[in-house]
């Protein structure tokens, strides 16, 4: 038998029965049970040297591919059902390196009763992990148009961790990096793991967005993938609106202020333009903001008032010196990071 | 607008009105309308150096990345719907790199109404491409399972066809390679052609495929991307049956023959494990041989009948000299080629 069936073989013993799947992984291509919903699609490729570090261990890779796509359905307020898996890496790896990004994507999967269905493995220099997440609209699909003048905007969590994340994730990389010293003790030890893991095992917003479909109180969402200035720009484009930040109200976390202090950054530039946070934004009338801002308990994160929604379009930050354009803060890419 | 952003732009401007597609390319997922037929999806990532030459043209690659793909499903019996196409390379090749990678796939998909909803771009140094297919099922979907003792075994074409097409085009890359110029002697410029567009541009095998499933006809089907020798042991797994190949059955085609010759190199060799054929191999009863022999004009490609399963295990080739086994015959995803 060879490499790859080898491989189907230890996958599917991985995988609990499922009765939505009619056919998993091994065959020409898997087959899911119709359901009476529309069908919601996501695939993200991650990249290594661009999404995740050469030494990043297989399994946080794969934890980490199906949050990012689990993020994209939260941000449709869609519940997750399925993926497949595909991954493109050195073959001199062997069989176990797949296996093991495929184990970190099932820590994912199985405490939302996702299944694994599919996939394709391919010999590659580099390694890329490519995942497609489907699933069902529950209640109203949210979408990037339909915020509306009036509208408050929302954020969860606090932007700028997974970069600063990276940041320190990076400075651990290289031992001989003579920066590498302060980092760590400006951060205590929770602040750093607060911050390596916003990078490395970010936590998608499933339960708040499928919270704000289901209810009907977003009327616009995005997942703030590529930094909170880009995204927010896309949501005006979508909506044909125009978005304005509170600078004052942008949350940043103690431990990100601390970093970018002892790096001599600005945590507000970060919290601009870092991307990789997987935090939701998100358009809604004024009269859903108390619900919003004591739900921390229900979703398990704070949702903060970072700004609001009026005519017009583009996307500035409104601070004590006036307002500046924000709508190209983020990574493109398009551009090798 | 960054250039993800533009090149969702001019991806969408590509794509022609669908009652099917909800929500297409631009937002956080793509959403499809329901159906009432089982979902049947299959994806494949191709990878520079493996699937294609650095130099190959961007719309042939997103051409053939499309078609191997629709092979799996054609193996399936399932009609093809929709697809999510996320590309990664070099961002210096600017957007209208994966444009065109997208355009390749587009004029695959037209013809047949299948629609583009969504993917993903990145940077990365090596070229990679990953397509996820959905489709429905049509009539008795074929697996891999359900061969039967006393069924034939057909196949679509002509095995090796690809092989020697990817020999050729390895040839044609490199003029300073002095075994270049036998080879174009010993092939007419249709056989060149031939076996050129048999490697960069396989016909999907649909039509046979929806025949095979609508009409009930074959027991177990797949398709022969990796050898026919490791499908047909993979064939012959699924459905726990020995699949035995009649040697002086198997199909070769002039030019592969000639091209063989020239090279030195056995041709039946090459049909046995040379990959990317993207035929299909299937078993059905006896009774249905007549009309499958004869059908060529119904699905455009001869099927001819390469032997016939028995129970038992092993996938064997029998010749003038008694019989071999070829289940290891092909291409090994997790092997570099």
């Amino acid at each position: 038998m060879k490499g790859e069936d080898r491989f189907v073989e230890k996958l599917r013993a991985l995988l609990p029965p499922s009765e939505r799947v009619r056919i998993g992984p091994g065959d020409d291509a898997a087959v899911v049970a119709a359901s009476g919903s529309d069908l919601v699609l996501t695939t993200d490729l991650l990249v290594e040297n661009v999404d995740f570090l050469p030494e990043e261990d297989p399994e946080a890779i794969g934890r980490r591919a199906l949050a990012i796509n689990l993020s994209d359905l939260a941000a449709m307020g869609a519940r997750p059902e399925f993926f497949l898996l595909s991954i493109a890496f050195r073959p001199e790896r062997g069989e176990e390196f797949p296996l093991a990004v495929a184990r970190g994507a099932l820590t994912r999967a199985e405490p939302l009763g996702l299944d694994l269905v599919g996939g394709d493995l391919s010999a590659a220099e580099e390694t890329v992990v490519c995942v497609l997440l489907g699933g069902r609209a529950e209640g109203e699909l949210m979408t990037r148009a339909g915020a509306k003048p009036g509208d408050l905007l929302f954020l969860s969590g606090w932007p700028g961790r997974a970069a600063a994340g990276l940041r320190l994730a990076r400075r651990r990389g290289r031992a001989f990096d003579s920066v590498s010293s302060p980092v760590s003790t400006a951060l205590s030890p929770e602040e750093e793991q607060e911050l390596l893991s916003a990078y490395r095992d970010p936590e998608p917003r499933l339960t708040l967005g499928l919270f704000l479909g289901r209810e009907r109180i977003a009327h616009a969402a995005i997942d703030v993938s590529d930094g909170l200035g880009i995204d927010a720009s896309r949501l005006a484009r979508g909506s044909q609106v125009r978005v304005v930040l509170e600078q004052e109200r942008i949350p940043i976390s103690r431990a990100v202020a601390s970093l970018a202090n002892a790096e001599a950054e600005d945590a507000m530039e970060w919290s601009l333009s870092g991307g990789d946070d997987y935090e939701l934004l998100f358009a809604a009338p004024p009269i859903f903001a108390p619900r919003l801002e004591e739900g921390r308990a229900d979703w398990g994160v704070p949702v903060t008032r970072v700004g609001w929604i009026e005519q017009g379009s583009g996307t500035v930050l409104r601070g004590p010196d006036g307002e500046v354009d924000v709508s190209g803060l983020g990574h493109d890419h398009l551009e090798r990071s």
